[in-house]
Parts: C-alpha cells; structure tokens; sequence
C-alpha cells in the first residue's frame, strides 16, 4: 500500500517549535509535505492574500519529503501547496502544532484551525492541534502519541464530509487523562485597549483582553482541557444558524 | 424614545462607494458612528492585529454622527470603536455594503461578515450587506429601502441570541423581487495559481479561482440570488458540527 501524503501547514511560521515537532511525528506515519509561513500569522483568521502575488522558497525537496516556505497566510499556504508543490489532494492535511489554544471560540480568529477548514472545504480529512502554551519553549514531548491516535484514526475512517477536527492540548499537567469528544464551548473574550501616547503626544492602542467563559457544561472542550483532557471538536464551514430561519420566516418586510 | 446608536464598518475602506451610501441610509434610522478600515481590507477574513498597536483618525465628531478611520482589519474597528468612540454596545452594527457577494462559502473569507459575527459574540444585533458587483461604481441605489426595512425588523425584534444577518443584493436586473429567508449554499472556489516570472527569472503565483456551485436547492441564498431575490441567512460563530460527534465518540484511541 501507498504511503499516505501528508500535508502539513501552521500559523507560528515555518521555524516554530511546534510545527518541528509535528513534522518528526507525521514523519513516521507518511510521506510528508510542508508548506507554511515564512513568518508569523497568528489571529490572521481565514484571510488569504488577493492583492499581491505568493511566492513559493524551497527548502527541502527528497523524496518522500519536502519542505516550502510561503510569504502568504496559513489558507495562501494550503491552497498553493496543492496546487504548485504537492500537485494533488494530499490524503491528510494537519496543521499547528500551534503555540497557544485554540478551543472555544479562539477558533474564529485562528489561523491554524482556518487552514484546517479550508482543507475540509476542498475535501480532505483535515486535523489543527494546539497547545494550551504559549511560549516558545513549550513542551510538545506527551502530545505526539495522541497525535499519532487521532492521525491514524482520520487515515482509517475518514471525517464526515465537510468536517475537520480541532485538537487542543491541555495546559501541562503530567500525561493528559484520554481524548473527549466534544463541542465548542460559548466563551468569549473580554476585551479592551490600552491607550498609550507616541513621543508626538498622538494615541495609539493595544488590544488585551480576558478570557471569559460562563460555559461549563461537561460536553464543552474547555471543560475537557480543564479536566486535563485532549478536547477533539468536529467543526464545519457553514455558518448558518439553522435554528433561527423560522423565527426570521415571520418577519413582515414592506418591500 | 431616543434614537438608536449604529455603529457601522466595513472592509473595503473608509472611502468605498458602498460605506458612504449605507451611512446615508443608517442617518434615516439613528445616531450614527462609523469606524472602518483607512484602506481596503478585503479577505481578512476574522483577522485581528495582535502584533501591533492600532490608531484612530479622527474625520468628523459631531452630534449624532462620528466618524474615525482605523488602521486594522474591520474586526479590529468593530473592537475598537465600541471601546474607544462610542464607549458602549451599540444598538445595531451594521457592516459593509460590501463590493461583491458574500453569499455562500465567501463568508469565511470576508471582512464585512467578520465584522458582524464579531459584533454578534458581543450580543450585538449586526448585519452585513454585500451587492453582487465588484466595481467602484456600482450602483447601491436599489438597496436602500431593503436595508431600512431589515434594520427595522432587527431594531424592533432583534436577531436569535449569538447570531448574524448575512445580506446579500442579487446582481443588478432591475428591482428585487422580494426578501428570501436562506441557508448558505454549499459552493466552493475551484481554484488555482497563475504562475508567471519576475525580471530575474523567479516565480511568483496569482490566486485566480471560478465559482463553483453544485446546491441548487430553492433554501439556499445562490438560488435566491440567481432568481433575483435578497437573500437572509442567519449565521453564528458556533463551528461545532454537531451531526458528527456521535460517528467519533464510536472511534477507538488507543493512548
């Protein structure tokens, strides 16, 4: 049987540690191919780059592996690693590991969990990780054998179709507990700008925030990674809230 | 009863034709605060600046209406123009109108709808409109008692609890035929680059892509569109496919 080719992307830049580690593990389960930012694109969402042209570095090409950086976003890099470095639909696509948690709500800004999703709209099982540190000497060490789980369990069953899965790590606690199934939990950030002034005297403004989540039931993956669990949620790319269509039916519009 | 507060953004830029004519519109209905991108932010999708601190400019500050441009990504002013210009939830955001369709799985690349889920996390009544023409001169006209009378219908009934209005105009055939309440069509972008070479012989990749639609069902916004009709569909910020949770919870991880 053909080795699967795997395809692998992140939002931390090409030479972040947790991209490093993720390549050493798709290693021993494929023939893997990177394309990834040439430099940070974190909170860049599901942009893609339409005003200026991509340009494509070449890092490593040997057989059964190549390496590519890109000047574009985290979708850019799926997008043109397929079309321009790998010349197929890759049997798996898995992006992160990413440096900072993306459950909950931060999935919207990801630029990790949008490369994800794009990989589901053009039908290909496709995996995000994250793990709940930020810095960048974060150990990545006990995620690979769950990583190396979830992998060989997408290669066997596939993904519903339209669905790509969002894996967060815990804060480090010792080994995590299992894996849980779960769905996205309602938080939110609570945020603010803290207003500063330039040597001209001219404001400017920094976002901070708290994360703040109300949410604690027990099907949540917050309370999964709090509980010191691996959260695995199924995500989607249709946005609509099927739920509110016939409460909107009633309205009278006069046009 | 005093008049309601409207906080309105965009992402094709401070100055696009569509901003200005949907100001016009909003003055009819309440106090008005614009706050939008100082250059053209298409395809940011829900990117945020993190790395960076933001301005404001000041344009008009005024009784009833105010005015400022922003240097991020219409995500950003949404942020930053409740914290720092209106100090407080407005009540209704409205975004756009924006140069092209954000009908379908364009969505999830644009900065107008972004701008309104974003206002919907933060419990806000938002909207965005798009019209089905790319051009700087593309004519808004025909739109404007449609968005009086959705924003109306929002003022008075508000909008399902976490969830968006994503509007789209049906390209220019006369006055539409009416309002269709919809789900987003499953369409994608079958894409590819152009490749082409610098002055020194290196590559560089243009995104081109055609829009491909193979739901042709009478509840999607495409065939609203296509049959002249405006199209409503409510959406959310929720990515948890729902449908595919139990199919996991079958599969067997062995860590």
């Amino acid at each position: 049987m053909p080795k699967p080719q795997i395809l692998i992307t992140n939002d931390d830049g090409i030479s972040a540690p947790g991209i490093r580690y993720l390549i050493g593990i798709m290693k021993q389960l494929g023939d893997v191919a990177v394309v990834a930012p040439d430099k940070p694109q974190s909170a860049m969402g599901h942009a893609i780059t339409v005003g200026a042209p991509l340009r494509l570095q070449k890092i490593v090409r040997e057989p059964g592996y190549t390496e590519y950086s890109c000047n574009g976003t985290p979708v850019d890099c799926v997008k043109i690693g397929i079309d321009k470095v790998i010349h197929r639909r890759p049997d798996l696509l898995v992006s992160g590991i990413n440096h900072g948690s993306n459950s909950s709500i931060n999935i919207i800004y990801s630029g990790t969990m949008s490369a994800a999703l794009e990989g589901a709209m053009l039908g290909i099982p496709s995996i995000g990780f994250s793990l709940h540190d930020y810095s960048h000497s974060a150990d990545f060490s006990l995620t690979g054998p769950f990583i190396k789980e979830i992998c060989k369990n997408v290669l066997k069953n596939g993904i519903a179709d339209g669905t790509a899965l969002n894996v967060n790590f815990p804060p480090k606690k010792g080994t995590p507990k299992g894996i849980k199934i779960c769905r996205q939990a309602r938080a939110y950030w609570q945020e603010e700008f803290d207003e500063r002034k330039d040597p001209f005297g001219r404001p400017y403004y920094w976002l901070k925030g708290v994360f703040t989540n109300h949410d604690l039931e027990k099907d949540t993956d917050e309370w999964a990674l709090a509980h010191n669990y691996v959260s695995v949620v199924p995500v989607h790319f249709d946005f609509t809230a099927m739920h509110a269509i016939e409460s909107l039916k009633k309205w009278k519009f006069n046009v």
